[in-house]
């Protein structure tokens, strides 16, 4: 039995999670449950679950919580403490980073001292502390099971296999729902034409990373950490099936590619199964139905964010850090009807511009670096959005 | 260094073995030799490589090598007898066994039980005595490395993996250059059609084999003594790129793939190099160059060599010995304009129908079958082409 921490239970990972606890129940067990804002939705979980430990994002959603009459386990905590409570309650075997956004990094920190295995779904934190975050995992000895599809891919390709053996780890991208669209049209993208993402249902925040090509960018800078290869040794390809999830190169020419249908329910348990593979609840990939895979090389030109998230894991130090805090930024303003499809790189840019890279070798220099970079951003945004008036 | 024999040294897979040590002279070394029937090149390479024994098929033969006036190492041999000399010289650590056909049976036997690791490029001797073979190498704790582009594929995606995790292995087929016809228009195919393969370049046999998808069908058969999996855990899909070389499900429905270019000194060097990997002398594979890669189920009812294989190898025992030698006699019989290409499956169907199953469990058995079902075939075939006039 593999007793489990969910930070983020409520959201798309999260209830995916639990979906696979439901499979499984003779081998997984849910110890604690953290939730951001949907406080009816915990509430059902926890009256279902009946978990030893549970927090919300606030105050007032705690008081919702509370409110909902549920009998809950103790203390509702909350904010950063309340994600490390629950990461690090001693009956957790594994914890899942099931949330986005930035707001995790002290709770993954936090299990791995309390040598928790980490099944990681959440980017940022790898993107912002990768250093930070892997030199303490190898310190701890904790493993960290990447649960995102196309990290997750490479993984099981690695898997039994010699590091040295390694060339080059190719990511796949869909390509989003911009995909082959000329520079024009894609000044005029909506919002609502950004949420369609062709083949994954997933939060609003990364559907909009994906349909940039940040969210293949920050993957990049991910890889780079959980597989410790060099930025040169990680490619994108974009195949708009998502069937192939990832692959690698091997040094002899040969490569290895992870294949499966389009549900996180299959990367979710192998992270909790790992080593072992259970019986997935989802019907296999029929390939003769799937048919058809193509593989094209990403316009780059047209969609400026992955060659910033390139740049930005080549500069090194708190660099990545400021990237991604730029883009959540650039990101909450467009998803707020504030600037334009094409203005996110531009903040990216711009905040990168004027940066000042520092090592990002403690949490507070990560900290530092996400803040001024928000800042920053928000600037850049709001000068943005008065151009445009 | 890992000192090497080649069976087969002048052929396709001989030649292309050659290569890759040519590659990696640091690496391997060439010990002895077995050709079949060009002394001609056989002379060359042994001026080249210096091996310490060599073989030809026939005295014949033999006596045109000694006629090239090349410096042999001591005497020709011949025969079974040549190909045992070759394949147990105490100096070798791996045996290519790269010629076709099942004279090499004996050979692949004795080298096992000299402790040799076998790479296996041969088809037959699988299908012919997959029981004995496989068998006598578990006795002797012999790896038997496949060199078969779709098993080696296989075998590389198990590396690494639990085999009670695996649910399925799905063997790719180009489709031959038949795909897609109709049963008229394979009823009026001609030799010169046959022997144009859309992505591989092979030998004539492998090559009709591969028309009929008669090879995929010996390829199911070997991959169930290769890898231990029950027949319906073997399934072909048809993939005309031939990028994908093979594929395997695990049982939580996630599917690893091996792909790369079409050059058959991938997989020789990955059998060499085995659990090493080394740089290889081919470009690697661009995906974003190979595009489209396209799977459709394969169509039994025009091919139906693929279902005679699949029912052999359910009825077990000596069948797939009688199919193997039914199809060999049916081939030459096409590739001499005595039969049709649809006459190939009806002969083999024929010798099928006429023979009693027994066990395959010795040499003696399996050499008595393959006997019976040759004289067999061949009398089916005769009477096909009196049919025909």
């Amino acid at each position: 039995m593999k007793r489990l921490a969910i930070i983020g239970s409520t959201g798309s990972i999260g209830t995916s999670a639990l979906a696979v606890v439901d499979a499984h129940p003779d081998r997984l067990q849910v110890v604690s449950l953290a939730a951001g804002d949907n406080a009816a939705l915990l509430a059902e979980q926890v009256a279902k679950y009946r978990p030893l430990a549970v927090a919300m994002a606030t105050e007032a959603g705690a008081e919702r919580l509370r409110a909902t009459g549920v009998a809950l386990p103790g203390e509702v905590r909350t904010g950063s403490d309340g994600l490390i409570a629950v990461a690090t309650h001693p009956d957790v075997d594994i914890v899942l980073y099931a949330s986005s956004g930035s707001v995790a990094l002290e709770a993954v920190l936090a299990a791995i001292e309390a040598g928790k295995t980490i099944a990681l779904a959440n980017k940022e934190v790898l993107v912002m502390a990768g250093e930070l975050v892997t030199a303490a995992a190898r310190r701890r000895q904790v493993a960290i099971l990447p649960v995102d599809s196309e990290h997750n891919a490479i993984h099981q390709c690695l898997h039994g296999h010699d590091g040295l053996h390694v060339r080059r780890l190719i990511l796949t991208a869909s390509g989003g729902p911009f995909r082959g669209r000329s520079a024009e049209a894609l000044d005029q993208v909506t919002v609502a034409d950004a949420l369609k993402h062709p083949t994954w249902q997933m939060g609003r925040k990364i559907t909009i990373d994906s349909a940039t090509l940040m969210n293949k960018g920050l993957e990049v800078i991910e890889a780079h950490w959980l597989f410790g290869v060099r930025p040169d040794q990680i490619d994108v390809v974009i195949h708009p099936q998502s069937v192939v999830h990832s692959l690698v190169e091997f040094v002899d020419g040969s490569m290895l590619a992870q294949l499966g249908v389009t549900d996180m329910r299959l990367p979710i348990q192998y992270a909790c199964s790992y080593p072992d593979r259970w019986a997935a609840p989802v019907p296999p990939l029929d390939l003769t139905r799937a048919a058809t895979l193509q593989f094209e090389p990403p316009a780059l030109d047209l969609f400026p964010c992955l060659g910033l998230a390139y740049r930005a894991l080549h500069a090194g130090g708190d660099v990545p850090c400021v990237l991604n805090a730029a883009n959540e930024v650039a990101v909450a303003s467009f998803l707020e009807g504030r600037i334009g499809f094409t203005d996110i790189p531009r903040v990216i840019e711009s905040t990168l511009a004027a940066h000042v890279p520092a090592p990002a070798d403690t949490l507070m220099a990560v900290r530092r670096a996400d803040a001024w970079a928000r800042a920053h951003a928000a600037h850049v945004a709001v000068q943005s959005t008065t151009r445009g008036i």
